[in-house]
């Protein structure tokens, strides 16, 4: 059997500001910092450790990880970065509060954009700030690959090839993984081992800083999976998640 | 031209303490934070940037990294961790109060274990409890390469090899590399590459937390190197590094 443990980043400033975030790279709020630390300190108490650690290389989900590091002592963890696990770009849209978006683009508009499964929302052009190609980090992806927008479902397609060429040969040579990484790009990885449907997935929300583990076969088909910690709290952590989303 | 950046880790607890550390795992002092902290302000007055960073699996170094890498918002720069940049074993004097151990075993046995070149300290016993091998982030090292005490000759001998293998290609292929480590692993570094004789390189004592330039030619021979910030305190501070080692 396989432990993978998956962890979504706690509470960003831009969350908290109701901003639209994607790709731009806001840190923790100190809500998200002690979310973070309450995840290690579950991961401690359940006995879990790690041998090789996977996140983004946005910030708020590389603090998240430097927080499970510390209160778990494993400093020394091999970590990857790679923008496959990044949040999903959300094109012109990122920076835009999202109530004051509703209020110009209609509400119904909005949701689309929001919780559809394969519309991205309008596209960054070429020579905004904002589009990834000016940012260094991003200097070594193919020109092909810079998302100037993204759907969820675009999402998923870039993020899975990192699981199948880089995280999926470490689990089965018996390497125990941690992903901390953003709600969609979770998703992804979510929607593939528990075969969740385009539709379903869309509704499926993962709440900030709780471990999320998965027990895998030796075919890396789930066991089970859970939350670790009060259930109760979990419930209620992945409703504030789905509620932030209506209220934008 | 190519610009190399080496760092050493700010001040250790255990420095405080006047401690033999080696590969014990402590943490940095407040001090330590700060210094690593004026190291990136440095860093980012003077323009600088990376592609790639290098560090040890001990903390103290992870953690100044961690600081430059906040203070820089370089949180998405790849990092590699390896025990070749380690500082070097201190035997079986790691834990020991330097000032104990001069009583015990005279200045002058001392004085040789800290100070000569090739006569490492009395090597811990394989089934020590801070024998290496019971560690399990070195779970991967062969058996041959843990060590039970290194001389600073050993230490030189068992860094350089990640040098010539990792870290030159990388700056020949035109990337910008930083290095944060440990005051004898980074010694092996500046011998070879300043040519400094065995005995001359016992009495350099690099400064915590200053950063260290090198340019180097296309061949990667120095054209010239120099700390950040003010010579009259990277002086002293040398200097403090230095005493800090007579009075132990």
């Amino acid at each position: 059997m396989h432990t993978l443990v998956l962890i979504r980043h706690g509470q960003s400033e831009w969350n908290l500001s109701n901003r639209f975030t994607g790709w731009t790279d806001v840190d923790l709020t100190e809500q998200g910092v002690k979310e973070a630390r309450e995840g290690a300190r579950l991961l401690k108490e359940g006995g879990f450790s790690f041998d090789v650690v996977h996140t983004s290389v946005l910030k708020r989900a590389i603090r998240t990880l430097w927080l499970v590091q510390e209160e778990m002592d494993l400093f020394w963890l091999p970590v990857s970065k790679t923008w496959r696990l990044n949040e999903r770009h959300y094109g012109a849209l990122q920076g835009l509060n999202k109530a004051e978006t509703a209020a110009k683009y209609g509400d119904d508009q909005v949701f689309v954009w929001r919780r559809s499964f394969d519309t991205p929302p309008p596209m960054l052009e070429m020579d905004d700030e904002r589009f990834p190609g000016f940012d260094s980090r991003y200097a070594s992806m193919a020109k092909k690959d810079i998302p100037c927008s993204e759907s969820l479902k675009l999402t998923i397609e870039r993020t899975m090839p990192y699981w199948f060429e880089t995280i999926e040969p470490q689990i089965k040579s018996g390497k125990r993984v941690l992903i901390v990484a953003h709600g969609n790009s979770l998703r992804g990885l979510v929607k593939y081992l528990d075969e969740v449907s385009d539709d379903a997935i869309t509704q499926l929300n993962i709440p900030t800083g709780l471990p999320l583990v998965y027990e895998l076969d030796d075919n890396l088909k789930p066991i089970k999976h859970y939350y670790l910690g009060d259930q109760e709290a979990a419930a209620k952590a992945a409703e504030a998640v789905a509620n932030q989303a209506k209220g934008g």
